[in-house]
C-alpha cells in the first residue's frame, strides 16, 4: 500500500492528524470530486435531470456495495445513515409478547434503545448474552440461550467505544444452526477490514458511508438476504417500496428496496460509490492488515504510557483504541489534542448501556487511525497524550 | 422582484428552461456554495470536526425553518426527505382497530400507502373525504365525518400531480374545533407561497428542501406543535431522540428532535439553511404572488392550445400545471421537451391513488415554473407543446 500516494490524494492529511476515523474518516479528493461534481450538475441542469444522467453510476453503487459485502445488488437498500438502515431491518422483525431478542453486551446505544422500546411496546424480552473471558460475545452461552421464543439475534460487530471485534462468523454459525434471523450492525467494521455476509452467515447487515469506508456523511446501507424477506414486514411503506394494488391494498416490491424511503441525496450516494470503489481497489485484506497494525501500535504505545489505562476488550482487536488518562477528563484530552491538530473524540457511556451496566467505564478518549495515517502520526499522538497525564488544566 | 438578478445567481438558468420545480428546483449559486463549502471543510479537517465548526450555522437552520413556518426552533426536526419526516409524524399517532384516519382525495401516494398499511396492520379505517365542486377537500363533509373514532386528519396541501391548493386553514379550523390532530403534508407548498402553521392550525407539518424551497436534494423537515407531543409515540428510537434511564427504560428528549434519526448530511443541511434564508429574504408573499402569476400564465396558455386538456383541480391554484396532449403519450412529451432544453416531468397515476380511483387521469405532463422563470420561458414551452399535439412519433 502506497501510503504517501493515498495521503497526497486526501486533502485532510495536509491539515490534521486525523485519528477520528471511527467518527468520520477523511474523504479522498476523488470522493469529494464525485459529490461536488454531481451537485454542480444538479445546479446546472436540475436535480431530477442530473439523477437521470447519473442513473448508471447510481446503479453501480448498489453493485459496488454488493461486491464489497459479498451479496447481490438487489439485496442492497440505501439510506441516509446506518441507524435508519438498522431500524429498517429491526423494526421489520415481527415481535410479540414473550418473544426474545438476543444481543451482546457491547451493543450500540441506538440498537439497545430500540430493543427496550420493543420490550415496552409489545412485551418482547431483551436478553443480553454474556461476554466470554476475552470480552467478546460468548457464543456457547448464545447457543444455550436460544429457544423457540428467540426471534432475532442482534449484534454489533465492532462497538463504537472500543477495539473489540466480535466473532461475527461464529455467531452466524449459531444463528444458522438454530434458524434464527441474525442482524449484524457493521457500522464500524465495513471498510475497516473484510466483511463478507456469506462468511459471516448473517441475514441482515447495516453500515455507514462516513466511517472507515471514507464516504460522505449522510449515507448508509442495508443488506438483506433475499431468503429472509418472507419473514420480515417493513414497518413503513411509501411509493417506491410498494406497489398499489388498484384497490385498498399494496404489495412490496422485490428485493431489499422495500426497506428504503424515497428520496436520496444522489450526490452523497455517488460519493459513497466512489469510496466503495476505492476500498475495493485497495483491497479489504490489505486495508484490514494495515489497520490492525496501526491499531496495535496505537494501543501498545498507550499501554506503555504511565498513567494511561486502555479499556479495549476482545480477543481480536481493531483500529479503535479507547483509553483513560489519570487525572484528566477525556473530553479535556480531546480538546487539548485538537489544539495540536490531532482529531480524536471521547466516548459516551450512555451510548453503550449494557457495557456500562457491567463495567461502568468512564468517558474514554477514542483513537481510531485508518490506513492513510502514518506510524509517525500515531507516535506523535501517543507522546502528546503521555505529556497530558495528571495535568487537568 | 429582480428576476434578472435571481437568474444570474442561478447557474441552471443558463442551461435549461427549468419547469420541473415541483420535482426539484434549481439551487442558487449561494446554496450550492454553502453545500460545497462544507464538504470541502469536511475533507480538510474531518466530518465531525467540520460539524463542530458549523454548529452555530446548523442551529440557525432550525431557527430559519421555524421563522419560515411560524413555529419555534425546538419544534423542528430534520430529515433526509419529506417522506421520512411525514412517516415520523404519522407512525407516531397511536392507532387501534376501528380508529379512523380522515384524508383527502388528492393525498400523496406514499401517505395513502401508509394509511392502507395502518388499515392492514391494526384495523384502522381510512376515510376519504370527498372533494367539493371546486375539486378541493370538502370541509363541510370533513366536519360531518369527524366522530370519536377519528384520530387523525392527514392532508396533502398541494398534490404532486396538479395545481390544486387545498384549503388548509379551513381544514385547520375544523380540526381544532374537534380536537383532532392534523398532519399537513406541505412538500409542494413550502417555498412556493406563504405557509404558516398558526394560520393553518395544523399540529404537524412536513416539507422538503429540494422543491420550491430550492434547497439540496436529500433534505426534509418536520414541524411538531409542542402541545401535541404528549399524544404521540415516536415509532423508532435512537441515541439522540431519547435518553437511557440507567436501567431498562428510556425517555424522549424534549421537543421535536425525538422524531429525528442521527446522523445528518450537514453539508445538505447548510444548503437547506441557505435556501431558507434566500426565501425569507425574498419574502414568501412576493414569491407566492409571482408563482401564482406564472402558474396562471402557463395554465392559460395550455388551456388555449387546441388538443391540450388541463387537468388541474381547485378553487385556488398554484404553479403546478398538469395537462394531456391529444395523440401523444405524456412520457414522450417530456422526452421531446428535454431535447429542446425544457425540463418538465410526467405524473404517475398510481402515486395519487384516491384521485385515480375517482377521476382515473392518464399520466399527465407536469409543468411547474418558479419565480426565477420568465414569461418568455413559459410561452416558449407552451408553444413547443402546441406543436407536439397529435404527433406521436
Amino acid at each position: 500500500m502506497d501510503v504517501d500516494a493515498l495521503r497526497a490524494g486526501t486533502p485532510g492529511c495536509r491539515h490534521r492528524i486525523h485519528l477520528n476515523n471511527a467518527g468520520a474518516a477523511l474523504m479522498s479528493q476523488t470522493t469529494l470530486d464525485a459529490v461536488v461534481g454531481h451537485l454542480r450538475l444538479e445546479a446546472e441542469i436540475g436535480g431530477y435531470e442530473a439523477a437521470g444522467a447519473a442513473a448508471g453510476r447510481v446503479a453501480a453503487v448498489y453493485s459496488g456495495l454488493a461486491e464489497l459485502l459479498g451479496g447481490r445488488a438487489d439485496e442492497i437498500a440505501l439510506f441516509d445513515n446506518a441507524t435508519h438502515a438498522w431500524q429498517a431491518a429491526f423494526y421489520a422483525v415481527p415481535l410479540r409478547a414473550g418473544d426474545r431478542v438476543l444481543t451482546g453486551r457491547n451493543e450500540y446505544g441506538s440498537n439497545v434503545l430500540a430493543y427496550l422500546q420493543a420490550a415496552r411496546r409489545v412485551g418482547a424480552e431483551v436478553v443480553v448474552v454474556p461476554n466470554d473471558e476475552h470480552g467478546q460475545i460468548d457464543t456457547q452461552a448464545l447457543a444455550a440461550l436460544i429457544d423457540d421464543r428467540t426471534k432475532l439475534i442482534g449484534l454489533t460487530h465492532v462497538p463504537t467505544a472500543g477495539g473489540l471485534v466480535n466473532p461475527a462468523a461464529a455467531v452466524g454459525r449459531v444463528a444458522r444452526a438454530a434458524g434464527v434471523p441474525y442482524l449484524l450492525d457493521a457500522t464500524q467494521s465495513v471498510g475497516q477490514f473484510p466483511v463478507d455476509v456469506t462468511e459471516i452467515g448473517c441475514d441482515l447487515l447495516c453500515g455507514t458511508g462516513r466511517k472507515f469506508l471514507r464516504g460522505p456523511r449522510g449515507t448508509g446501507f442495508l443488506w438483506v438476504r433475499d431468503g429472509i424477506l418472507d419473514r420480515l414486514d417493513p414497518h413503513i411503506v411509501e411509493i417506491q417500496s410498494a406497489e398499489w394494488d388498484g384497490a385498498r391494498g399494496f404489495g412490496w416490491v422485490p428485493g431489499a428496496r422495500r426497506f428504503a424511503t424515497w428520496e436520496l441525496n444522489y450526490a452523497a450516494v455517488l460519493g459513497l460509490g466512489a469510496a466503495v470503489d476505492q476500498a475495493l481497489n485497495l483491497g479489504l485484506v490489505e486495508i484490514g492488515k494495515r489497520n490492525a497494525e496501526l491499531g496495535d501500535r496505537m494501543r501498545g504505545l498507550l499501554e506503555d504510557t504511565p498513567g494511561v489505562t486502555v479499556y479495549d476488550l476482545g480477543r481480536e482487536q481493531c483500529a479503535i483504541v479507547t483509553a483513560k488518562l489519570d487525572g484528566v477528563a477525556s473530553e479535556r484530552v480531546v480538546a487539548r489534542l485538537a489544539e495540536y491538530g490531532v482529531n480524536v473524540t471521547s466516548t459516551v457511556p450512555a451510548h453503550q448501556q449494557f457495557d456500562t451496566e457491567d463495567r461502568d467505564p468512564p468517558p474514554l478518549v477514542r483513537f481510531s487511525p485508518h490506513y492513510y495515517n502514518t506510524e509517525d502520526e500515531v507516535e506523535h499522538a501517543a507522546a502528546l497524550v503521555g505529556a497530558m497525564v495528571d495535568k487537568p488544566v
